[in-house]
């Protein structure tokens, strides 16, 4: 086992904390298949885009969505393959238990 | 992506829920290394054997750790792969961004 202190096991209850919300991890799903702009995101998760909006600003405080420009456009992403890997082995897990 | 309806979200969000807790990781992270009895826990964790066993009874009831007997010995270990895994990926993102 690695060592380690106690502020590691801080900041990884607030990690898991930050994906323990039904609207962020419907939005952390779209987002799995790549990276899309508010208005496919708001369709995708049948929210309004200004919700959206919301909702993606909280991710990207939590640091689980990052975004960029391309032009006028802006894009979301997951923030790294970690994000991904996290929400997956979740629904891996929660799919297995209903077998 | 996989099409789902709005209860595995739900679900999604109280399993990641169960991992949002400092010294419910910290027995995870002793757990990840294999199955152990609460004493071994306890003085891993640094916690006494009775708060060890309140927390462990908490995270068999979040379906995080199951027990088995081995004659008088009860063994308690993470409930399946995924756990590790989940536990895992959430600390692989935590050093990462440290770097």
């Amino acid at each position: 086992m690695i060592k380690m202190d106690e502020k590691i096991f801080e900041e990884l209850a607030e990690l898991f904390g930050a994906f323990s919300d039904p609207s962020r991890l419907q939005i952390i799903s779209v987002l799995s298949d790549g990276e899309m702009n508010v208005s496919a995101i708001a369709e995708a998760v049948g929210l309004t885009e200004s919700a959206t909006s919301h909702q993606l600003r909280n991710l990207r405080q939590l640091r689980l969505v990052r975004k960029h420009k391309e032009g006028r456009q802006v894009f979301y992403a997951l923030d790294d393959e970690h994000i991904k890997g996290l929400y997956q082995f979740g629904l891996d897990h929660i799919l297995h238990k209903r077998d």
